[in-house]
């Protein structure tokens, strides 16, 4: 195996491994779990499905994957913060959303070469990456996973406490 | 900038913020915050602080930097749960020993060539390496990142609310 690949596989492995435990996460909880705030007085588990959602939709387009699915779930999720918004969709709906735009994600990953990897991501521009090489679409998702993963620690939180 | 140095940058600038965000958290709460649980009947921050930093001095033998600093600590943080020890280190030391585990790391991830951090890690056998040449020394700090950034989401939430 390539140097290259093997980092490669190291990365995604990781982004693999947190999107399936959040999966497991959320899908242990039921709608009433996930109206709940994580802790007193903090965001609720609606807010963080469609934060982690809208957050991984951006993902698309700024890796070159086309539109993002649902523009507004950023503007509700990310831009604004929980208990702001009167009405949010409805958590069948954020559900569905996580789940697609997650399948959507690994579908064009599985596209993507070795070489493309090492190219830059939309948001940063060509002189910067000339200089910060670093910057490119794999390190997008090194840090998508870490946003992920402090997320999930919050959402486990809502996870029925064990007994004994 | 060799590619595999590009891969080296982008995992220990991960590693470096999530430590740098956590050593912000901590630093900002008080000793008495850090007695605190993070939800009703979950962790409290002391435990956090604890598990964190026996997690990182454990890297030390599995990356091959010499022994543990407190083999103990890993004893009472990772193998016990919270609430199940009478007597824990103080704060004071906690702050302390977190402190000085993450300055060994970064020495000694400092004195590593781009070729050391593609060697196998030492929790890995020469066999299972040869099989799955991603399982190397850079691995572990992709997969120890994500664990801090994990409990970094659990732990801002011992940070005082916003008021308005």
């Amino acid at each position: 195996m390539l140097q290259e690949e093997v980092f490669i596989r190291m990365v995604l492995d990781a982004w693999n491994v947190h999107v399936k435990r959040t999966d497991d996460v959320i899908n242990s909880l039921s709608d009433e779990d996930l109206m709940k705030e994580i802790a007193p007085g903090r965001n609720r588990g609606i807010y963080l499905l469609g934060h982690l959602a809208a957050v991984h939709d951006k993902m698309l387009p700024v890796l070159g994957f086309g539109d993002q699915m649902n523009p507004k779930a950023y503007q509700v999720f990310v831009e604004q913060a929980d208990k702001t918004i009167p009405e949010l969709p409805s958590i069948t709906d954020l559900r569905a959303y996580w789940n697609e735009v997650n399948a959507r994600l690994a579908t064009n990953f599985n596209n993507l070469t070795p070489k493309d990897w090492f190219q830059k991501h939309n948001s940063v521009s060509e002189e910067d990456f000339a200089r910060e090489p670093h910057r490119n679409k794999l390190n997008l998702v090194v840090n998508r996973t870490n946003h992920l993963a402090n997320h999930l620690g919050q959402l486990a939180l809502l996870k029925s406490k064990k007994t004994g």
